[in-house]
């Protein structure tokens, strides 16, 4: 059943100020059926969003304000939370209790069990004492296109991270259905200088990024876990993947490359794009490029589209898997909203952008 | 046996108004030992070089040439030749005879068999008839570290492609010591745009590239044979490897990310690192990081080395061998220095840059 | 008198394949009145549109033809021309004979005089005779904010230059009220690669302009007469002005800074703010930003603003104005739809991005 | 008298973990008869070079220390500051009274009189107390072209600011031959990002400042009342001039537009190119392209160059200079050793890189 058109759908974002935060604002505000209810964020509460982003102007001004549950109840029907891992966790209980449906950004409930989160983000936890077992086994993980029947029913949605949503949108697929082996498995992923955030960092300056790539956190980043966690629900056991990220001299974008052996190594490409085209059928975000085609990150820039293509190697029955997206929509808040529009009986993909301005 | 300093070792540049001529020009020009001889290039035939490379003016100008042989031969000891594939080949076998040596920068002598290369560079040999089998066997594949000793003797000098110099480079000790399985070796590669030469070309506008990056000849490039070539000499048997190369949006560098599986999985990152260490004792361009530290393309921008870094997954026993070049010094012109360097009893290192302007 | 909404306006894009085409495709394809009614192009005669541009793919394929005016007709009410200069004056006269509006990207229409024309694009004078004097009297010039009155009754609209729009934005206003002197104004432009277009060309290799700026045509660019031809209208003698414009290493975008002299040396940057405030009060397109903010270009890509930022130096009277726009939309075919809904009695920012996705 | 070249002299960096700092090690460590002698910075003050610089390590590692005036005048004959604005006039006079001569790159001894710098660097002067009159009397403003004779007998070098050295560079030629009014001088720069520094800073992060370009500090960037006390000697008046930077999405450079109106308008730029020649005569760093060549920045990247080229507009007798350097080189740490080298009566030269490794 779809809203109203007439009511709108009031959104508090907290955290506003961040990357995530400003496609929020920038989404929300472009929506037909949603509205921005609240801005929150600690370092700007109390100024003028206006004032303080020339860059984004929305047509009636707000002033930010620090995240009282109070105030965000009276206001809100759903909260997006954008803020550091561990801090979600403090905030969506006491919004939940007082009826507020929660879209979080953070890592904080993409892990059924809390034990699993607190080993993976062991430093969060330090800092945050957790006990909401019951809710991290509650949340659904909000990869839109896999699991939008039990988002539409939520009041909590993990969403996933930019790495795994980039990663997961072609192994689902070929695990589900058993094309592939579950070991083995390579993932060589490349993301743009956003995904690090808008804090300073002598790491993200131009001077430093620019003209550059890098691997960084090889063998150990956090989003290893996340994406063997789903993974492993698709295949029936422990899935152990390798999963190197590189940091690319662009702002916005995330290109995976994934290495898989076929069961079948008699399987071409085109067998194996007839399958993941079925299996994304009427996926509005999801586009299977011919086979020879290959995506550059910039084809789906500022827009909410998952590109995928596909190559086997004749010669060894390996399977080469690439995916882009933006890694602040698709990868972060243009997922989100995708769930919101769920959670709302709406299309999935009303208020979001499907074809980038090119070059 | 080295030369007398007082007499400089004349050398001619075939092509040399692409990038890799411009490097060559600057190298020989800052050379203790080397002088430019001759700068050939059809394009720009009869001009002066200063005129139409304002930006990298040499004290003494030179008008450009054509490639006249007997030119070539009265004025050069060696030529080194930065032509399109299969244009070398036609010239190659005519400076020879008149007693110069050859450093080649094109592919047309990377394959003991001319065979395998007019299977691999299909379009080059329906275009150049060629039937020089013994100087494909003759020539030596230029990957300096690791056959020194066969170019100090060599008259004719395969100069290896950009990206095999990079895969090679953390190959090659591993397979030489058996401490990696030879097959499902993946290597995932990055390049700027400089690998694409400075013909105009769409895709490499920067209105095209920037902002951006996207796998390309997804397991059809050619430098695949030419690594597995190489590689299968140290393991007695033929090796089958998964090459995956991507722009991106810089000018110089290539970064290679190497997946393989160790014999031994007990082996630490250490373990391995003191393994390259030592394989490459005394070498001046390899520098192996410290365990954890990854290496940036830029940090070997404008030099000729190599930065390696090694990682060891401990859950299942895989390695992840990383390496940088600079795509047109180490990866092209730098290693063709480095090897006349060689063939002229030099130490290898003199007049090539091996700390870079940071940042 | 509006368009009634239920039936879609038919455009013909000539010349859809240039970057100034494919801005045209989404914004016709995202627009809510107008329908894409033929792409044409001879590069790319005979083959689909979606298959040479998946990174733009609309959701009814159309194959590409050749600009048959006879078809044109049939399927269009207007036509949008983004050809190179000299060349749209050969098929504009036959589209309006065959009372199809025109929108013309390039400068064939800009002059009122067809000799100034030949004076200013004299080798494409050479190429393509001319005679249609009239036709060039009667275009109006398309900088929406100050001729929309015009523009919504003509039949053939000269859209601006990319740098004219930007540097005329700023001098208008106050030209016309008599505040800066008209002599001695001195425009610094700066613009993004994309502003030289997409054919393959070395100097805009990201090779050769990354990590670089450089001026270009100094002194002697032609859209120096096209503003001060524009300019002169305002002030009633001819105006004679210095610009110079660079290269950035970017792909979108035009920044420009424009020094003149204030008539009234005691006038404060709050007061001119106030001035070009009231004079662009409700254009939707125009932001006068607060004084002491400054635009980047990054602020309007992918929307079809301009951002305008005032500073009046107290020690010697002189003011600087900065202006930032995206030069395919606001520069080229944003202001093209612009105009076209102008000229279909829309408000003039139907269809048109106003808010840009940061960073 | 030059020095003994089997005795290097012995050169304390004091803030050498900036960009300025870096450029210096890697200067020193080549130059054949200047060493590093002391490594200081307050916070990696106990930490080894090589282990937190791996990209740029020394032969010889060294620890770096705090700034012991005792320790540097045992180690050292020279000091070269590498640090904040004010910092330096605390630490200049200690080193000065035990004998070391001090080459400066902050702000601090720029101004002949210390009240100038107060107005200037109200800020800084708020924080550190300074009573050093003479010192700023006595200072020399390195800008090694002109003011060489001094240099060489001096014992405190105020290095010029990057701005400055770029603007100068073409200012005093003709200022000082009266062949421009020194009224109505218009200077519009353009620099990389890491004129802004290395430590973290919103600004400078790549998602900020990749694809955009932006005008700061109008009317009021402090090196506008550098140039115009350095102008203002050679025209014996105060001059007055606008000055306006802009940040462009790359790491180096600073491209310099001059706009100013020949006294005698009759001259072309062909006459100009003379004159500047002229006036530079012999100089190793000075570049003067053939009139209608423009430089890039590109084209001095990781040199100590300075490339001019000069447009005149015969319209107007508008002169437009243009010059292009390395705006951590020439323009930072590359004339601190040009003029260590003429402290030490060595060719201006040595040891300063001259060519670009192109692209």
């Amino acid at each position: 059943m779809a809203i109203n058109k007439s009511e709108s759908v009031r959104v508090a974002i907290i955290g506003a100020s961040g990357y995530g935060g400003l496609q929020l604002v920038k989404l929300i505000n472009d929506h037909p059926h949603f509205e921005i209810a609240s801005l929150c964020g600690e370092r700007s509460a109390g100024k003028s969003w206006n004032d303080i982003n020339p860059f984004i102007k929305i047509p009636v001004d707000k002033k930010i304000s620090s995240s009282n549950v109070d105030e965000i109840e009276l206001a809100s029907d759903y909260a997006i939370l954008s803020l550091p891992n561990g801090l979600s966790s403090q905030l969506t209980p006491l919004l939940l209790e007082k009826g507020i449906k929660v879209l979080d950004l953070s890592a904080d409930y993409r892990f059924k069990s809390l034990d699993k989160w607190k080993e993976v983000y062991a430093n969060e936890a330090s800092k945050y004492p957790r006990f909401d077992y019951e809710l991290c086994e509650e949340a659904i993980y909000g990869f839109s296109e896999e699991f939008s029947k039990e988002i539409s029913k939520s009041r909590l949605i993990a969403c996933p991270g930019c790495y795994p949503t980039s990663c997961l949108s072609v192994l689902i697929p070929f695990l589900k259905q058993g094309l592939i082996e579950s070991d083995g498995i390579i993932i060589d992923a490349k993301s743009g200088t956003s995904g690090g955030g808008r804090n300073p960092n002598e790491q993200l300056l131009l001077s430093e990024c620019s003209e550059s790539i890098k691997p960084y956190r090889v063998t150990d980043h956090r989003h290893t876990a996340e994406i063997e966690s789903i993974a492993s629900q698709f295949v029936g056991h422990e899935v152990n993947l390798q999963f190197t990220p590189h940091l690319v001299p662009m702002v916005r974008g995330i290109l995976t490359t994934v290495y898989a052996r076929l069961k079948d190594p008699g399987l071409t490409a085109e067998d194996c794009k007839i399958v993941i085209e079925a299996f994304y059928k009427d996926q509005p975000f999801i586009e299977i490029l011919p086979v020879g085609i290959y995506p550059a990150t910039k084809w789906v820039k500022n827009t909410n589209k998952i590109m995928i293509s596909i190559e086997v190697d004749k010669r060894n029955g390996r399977i080469v898997l690439m995916s882009v997206i933006d890694n602040l929509l698709k990868g972060q808040a243009g997922q989100a909203i995708q769930n919101l529009n769920i959670m709302n009986g709406l299309e999935s993909d009303i208020g979001l952008p499907k074809m980038t301005f090119y070059p």
